[in-house]
């Protein structure tokens, strides 16, 4: 009898991790095909994951537990045309350069990055590079502002060896694809911690009428005993192993939908993975950068040459309420999925960071009545 | 035997209405003396109630479903000192006068008034009013510019009536004072609806160390099927007498305290609140006027006279997440005591709001393994 | 011969004040058909100036000197579609209602109101009501969020004896028309002091190509020393006359266009009001309201009815330069009109604030070589 | 008869550059003894200047016209405690890292440095690893948010070469001293253009009672024709030589003070650069990066360890006026010794942007009766 997980990708990862949903946790909305941000037609996610070294943390050598993330909104063949966008900074205790521009002008140039804290200027240094090295010719003299976010990985990576270098983000940005994407240890999620569970890279996607809401999170926030899963205060429940003797980490997340929406609208988006990060249990913690940002792949046109006006199309206000549910759902259950589909860790100074025990998750959803499928 | 419920503001409110601990609904955190704002030492509450009418609509005339809640921060004696104050607006489809000048001053002066949509600026005005009447003669030439904050009521109330005048608040204003506080029906809440059962007034009080954080909401959104208690998915189990075909309302929120700190800080206090209306499920509709005030009740030496530099008391951010916690608890309780110490209503037209069923409510939560006590 | 500055808007208002071109005084730009926010197809403006009694103040009875200013954006006949807009504040040291829901809605619904620190709120639910009243009738349940903003009149006018009535704003929106307008001392500047002149009402627009920038504002900011026009410091020149001992009062602008911009296109035009705002040698003092809301005439199919995306018209961000220069100059136009185009008044308690003298204006600037025409 | 100008550094840079006060341009208030940032004490100024190669551009090889400033606000013994902070950005068509963690936090934290747009990435985490290789043992696990921010200067410097290195960012940062600092093309200055004539890095400042408010600002904005100088269209009169077909470029402005002031109020200063820069006769083009940020050296102990309240010292809002007037003309006379402070500058494929020329300008000022000393 064949495996019904085998090539879903609403359950298992492309390497083969069980997502949440295999798991029968549930949630609520319709996922896109893929269940992931690259549901929402031309957006690619590519990583470079570093891996490197154990025991004893050397700076400059390791423990390495850290990567890159690379999320193209139009893709690779389409990244010289922005893409509408906006922001919102839940608490910002993080970096996501770019969204100054974004709060001016309504859109996001170029790919964006998610990495370490402190290699994000490298990330965003090395986005323009790329682009210079990829652009069309007559395009040369552009300046560059692109989006480059990160959370804190030295937990786990000797994040101040500085191991990320421009040719990581080149990989990301040339790995960038559609289709199933793998989340929890990987790219800029590698060395991730949330809930004082193992985190990382997540991602959801919801169906809305025609459109689709894709999310895309790097979780590194919250503590044990926060943790909440379709309601359920799991976090009290599944005891044990928590490593960092504070609140401490961040998250970041990605907000894509092909529905036409203008820049104003998308900071509503935005403003809405609050809700979702809220969801899990999360109080936005002082040290927590919790810093969104939403974008449209519609409304290519809206990029024609010339001075003259043109046409955006846009969905009425009135008609956003399904979009505003999307993205709590997509958000939640991105997040969820990155303590899922993830793996135990050791990194520096041999610190241990354990995955989620999917066991033990079952049974505390049964217990509350909470355990769908 | 007596009825232990009897004089515990825990349980009831004092017209002896039940609150939601009094039906084993869990909360977190340990709440001050009277499980609302007033817990906040010089934190005044007083409502004008106007409730007058049946049967069907006649525009000015009725019926009447609505009323003024007033909030002074330092009480009657201390309306003259303003408080550090800040604010977020999580959805703002609604009114929050005041709110321009507490970004640019960090400070809010005077009475906070909350009232419906077309009676806000009928409430600020009138505060000024009030303000110039009980001045110290000496400070007859000052401005104002106070916070008056609204939700809309106009399915129970005939709210193009205009039926509040500035006698209505006055009478709030003039009423204030502190203890325990009434909860449901009354003051602005008077003709408010939240997850489509009839909602309204709701405060709740978390301690923290020597602090004390209250919140205060006038509760008037979500629709049924998201409405979420203690993590359990109430709205769907507890379906009938739904009575808004679309989402709208609003919920404006005031936080109080008298922890010190700095109006930046209070502005990370009012972001939290969102968190808190998240946690009973909503995704701030599109309609939906979310807009909140924190303001603390500390350093009333910082407005002597003279313009030398003086000295302000603050919290370090790192110390700030007890106060985030309870923020987002007492937020969340104030919400379900709006719904839970409330009574069906019936206004404009006959159309009638069913409240919260008390029953119902203990039933889904035991079968959710939720219910406490 | 005829005088040539008859039926020349440019030179003298409707009652026949000379207006600052007259005097010869530079200005950079060409002005529509009459140099005023009205030059934008559409909106209309209307006044109710109340003047009433002398001598000293007795609150509530007067004397009055005071108003109401009404805009509508799309006239009298259009006032049920809203307009797209976005908004700044310089020193919020003030009150602008409905600028919470702009920011989030991206549009303005409805007439702007401006009047008196204390009124706004009368301002403001008058406007409702009068929607109420002009409504048709299927859209009565519909709630208002109506733009209203105020400066302070306490020095000329007995502020505090809260004499606009709703008939006020009732008057002053439904004389509201295109085509020239008065400036000075009518409507909601009619008390007002700017630079320690009389200030109030002042209007201006620029041609853009195709497309008319026009602003109003009503001025009542700044101290003698710091006016400058034409970059010449002609308050350090023209001394004498003082009233206010203080940096006192606001500066509420409305800029109106016909060019099509989105909502965040919008804030970027609001935001250049207080480069032209500091062109007159303005710093936005401590207590200065200065705040500013644009909107464009635009798109009124936007509003179409249904869930649907529908198309805006928007220029490209890189067209906008000549846009954000307009509003630069018809700010500081319309301010120093606000000025000249006015005449000395007699108020509270017998002071007298002098209008900016004609004659010693052209002299100074004469000396400086910026005297035109 | 020695030369008055010798050691007097209100009118010769440390190289021996006349600055604008030498020239007999008249500016309003009293400049400190450096008539620079560093007259606050504490702050210091490092810069890093590359400047390699002539004639064609060769990406990658040069011309090489750029460089890195480091600012530290509590210069090299006090990088490890942080100062408040408050920023705006005008148009925000630049970068500036940390200013989400400075409107979270009311902080800025270590040095800050400003650099061109392609390298801003690279002096932010340059200096977190500046700052890890300097700091204390036990703070070794701290993570770091610099700020760091950008102009374009890819019209004279092969910016897409990516020529500036860690290395730079060191020296820039250990060079940083007090005393005079050199203006013009120097540091992140080096490739500036401004109002078309040579740009870069210019600062000033002014005596408010024992207090101290400075500006330093990286000019790369304007156009001729907007250029004002004490009022007068300076750059109408002096044509020829402009090299840039189009508004570009940016201004980043940091405003240093030892007056007390919460971070609310530090934003307020840095919102009245915008006000300083339009005295140039700026109106904020489209593609101009105009970053702000304002810090105060004050309340050292405010960062005291542990978690209790502590105390912060402040000036009330109302005392704040003559700091405002202080940013605006300290910014003021920044850009303008930027450009008075500078020399005439060959760079990429032979461009030759040509310094303001100090006769013409006396010239000018003179005919407007503007030419003071």
């Amino acid at each position: 009898m064949p495996d019904p997980h085998v090539n879903n990708p609403h359950l298992v990862t492309p390497s083969g991790k069980a997502r949440a949903r295999s798991l029968g946790v549930p949630f609520d909305g319709a996922p896109g095909a893929n269940n992931a941000i690259t549901d929402v037609p031309g957006v690619a996610v590519g990583y470079s994951t570093i891996i490197r070294g154990d025991g004893p943390l050397v700076i400059g050598e390791g423990p390495v537990r850290t990567g890159v993330t690379a999320i193209l909104p139009r893709g690779r063949e389409g990244f010289t045309t922005p893409v509408f966008a906006g922001g919102f900074s839940l608490n910002g205790a993080g970096e996501m350069t770019g969204l100054i521009w974004a709060e001016e002008s309504g859109q996001c140039e170029g790919p964006i990055t998610i990495t370490n804290t402190h290699s994000c200027g490298t990330a965003r240094d090395a986005t323009i590079r790329w682009i210079v090295d990829n652009y069309p010719a007559e395009l040369a003299d552009a300046w560059g502002l692109p989006v480059a976010g990160e959370t804190y990985d030295g937990d786990l990576n000797d994040i101040n060896g500085f191991h990320v270098t421009p040719e990581h983000v080149f990989e990301a940005l040339d790995n960038a694809a559609s289709g199933p994407i793998e989340l929890g240890s990987v790219g800029g999620g590698t060395g991730m911690i949330c809930y004082d569970f193992k985190g990382g890279s997540g991602s959801a996607s919801r169906r809305v009428g025609d459109y689709t809401v894709g999310a895309f999170v790097q979780a590194n926030f919250g503590i044990r005993s926060e943790l909440t899963i379709a309601g359920v205060p799991v976090g009290r429940h599944i005891t044990g192993g928590e490593v960092r003797g504070k609140p401490q980490g961040s998250i970041i997340a990605i907000v894509a939908t092909d529905a036409p929406l203008m820049p104003h609208q998308l900071k509503r988006l935005a403003r809405r993975v609050g809700l979702g990060v809220g969801r899990s249990g999360s109080i936005a913690h002082n040290a927590s950068g919790d810093i969104f940002l939403a974008f449209s792949t519609a409304n290519r046109a809206a990029w024609a040459e010339g001075d003259d006006a043109r046409d955006c199309a846009f969905l009425p206000n009135h008609a956003l309420d399904p979009l505003f549910a999307a993205v709590v759902q997509a958000t939640d259950e991105a997040i969820i999925d990155s303590l899922v589909a993830n793996q135990t860790m050791t990194g520096r100074d041999g610190l241990t960071v354990m995955a989620l025990p999917h066991d033990r998750l079952r049974k505390v959803l049964k217990q509350h009545g909470r355990l769908g499928g």
